[in-house]
């Protein structure tokens, strides 16, 4: 990379080593960033240091943000009597965007898996644990689909039972729009298994 | 977005802003960054506003770079001589990772496109005649083989031959590699007109 020059190399590998950045994405994305008006790429500079630096977890839900408490925990439209568990705040956000659930969140931020040495204590359960000892009637678990987000919500809901909380899986199957043929055979199996009613 | 705090929302936003990069990957860098050591999103914030406030063109060859030479005008191990012309550093950068080609470059920043309004003025044209002037041998047209970058190179070759200096052009063809079926006619046509005794 000694044909640019020390400052658009450092730029380029250090845009590089961010996720899903490539060597060609970075270099687009370094040669855009120098040609933008110097403000914007201030601006830029700015919300990156500054975000970095006051964000936390909620003091409720565990999810990233800047305050004490973060918007969905803070807001008196949500019912806090719901819980749904999702293993990141990009999970949150997926289900935010469907706009129907009003109930709140808790982040766990991660998902057990022994292959990879996370076991229990290294996500976020006992705050959710300490929650429950409020009103809480139901606990949605929306982990993951994969070996560990099953893992995960088999390990919860055994947690949660005996308090006689409500504990529910969200469902898993065929994708909407999924064409059958292109489906694997163990989400086809899961899709047969959850069958219901007509 | 109002799911996610401020600061949170902001980066997202300015960071989906950049070229190629969507919601959700915009999403997935921001709760990475965030999540970053806060000395490595200071070096990243750093060097995003030094490059960007240090950038300039090579007096020479018009790539970006933070010196008045980038490091290729500056090498004598390269032949001024021969200088190939490409339309952005990124097509420079393509041609340095062969590293077969000896001479220098000259980057036009752009090429020109009646459609988008873009005339020779407003590529980096006069600074290529400029260079003319000095001991040049062969000028290498390797702008894109687009309508935008086959009139550009039309349009130097006209401009240069007067001046006695070779002026060639990149071949046109079909990829390394390439599969015949999936290669467009256009290309096939060329790879036909363009072909050589064996």
């Amino acid at each position: 990379m000694d044909y640019f020059s020390g400052r658009i190399s450092d730029l380029i590998e250090q845009l590089g080593s961010l996720p899903g950045i490539g060597r060609k994405t970075a270099q687009r994305l370094a040669f855009h960033i120098v040609s933008m008006p110097e403000e914007k790429v201030k601006k830029l500079s700015d919300v990156l240091i500054e975000t970095r630096r006051n964000v936390r977890y909620c003091r409720e839900c565990c999810t990233l943000t800047d305050a004490e408490l973060c918007p969905i925990c803070s807001s008196p439209k949500r019912d806090k009597r719901v819980i749904m568990v999702v293993e990141t705040p990009r999970d949150l956000a997926a289900y935010e965007k469907t706009g129907k659930f009003t109930g709140v969140y808790h982040v766990l931020h991660g998902a057990i898996s022994p292959m990879l040495g996370i076991g229990p204590d290294d996500i976020r359960l006992k705050e959710l644990m300490r929650r429950l000892e409020g009103d809480v009637q139901e606990v949605i678990i929306a982990t993951n689909s994969s070996l560990e987000g099953e893992t995960t919500a088999m390990y919860i809901s055994r947690l949660i039972k005996p308090t006689g909380i409500r504990v529910t899986r969200i469902a898993s199957g065929v994708p909407v729009g999924g064409d059958l043929e292109n489906i694997d055979e163990v989400t086809l199996l899961r899709a047969l298994e959850g069958r219901t009613q007509l």
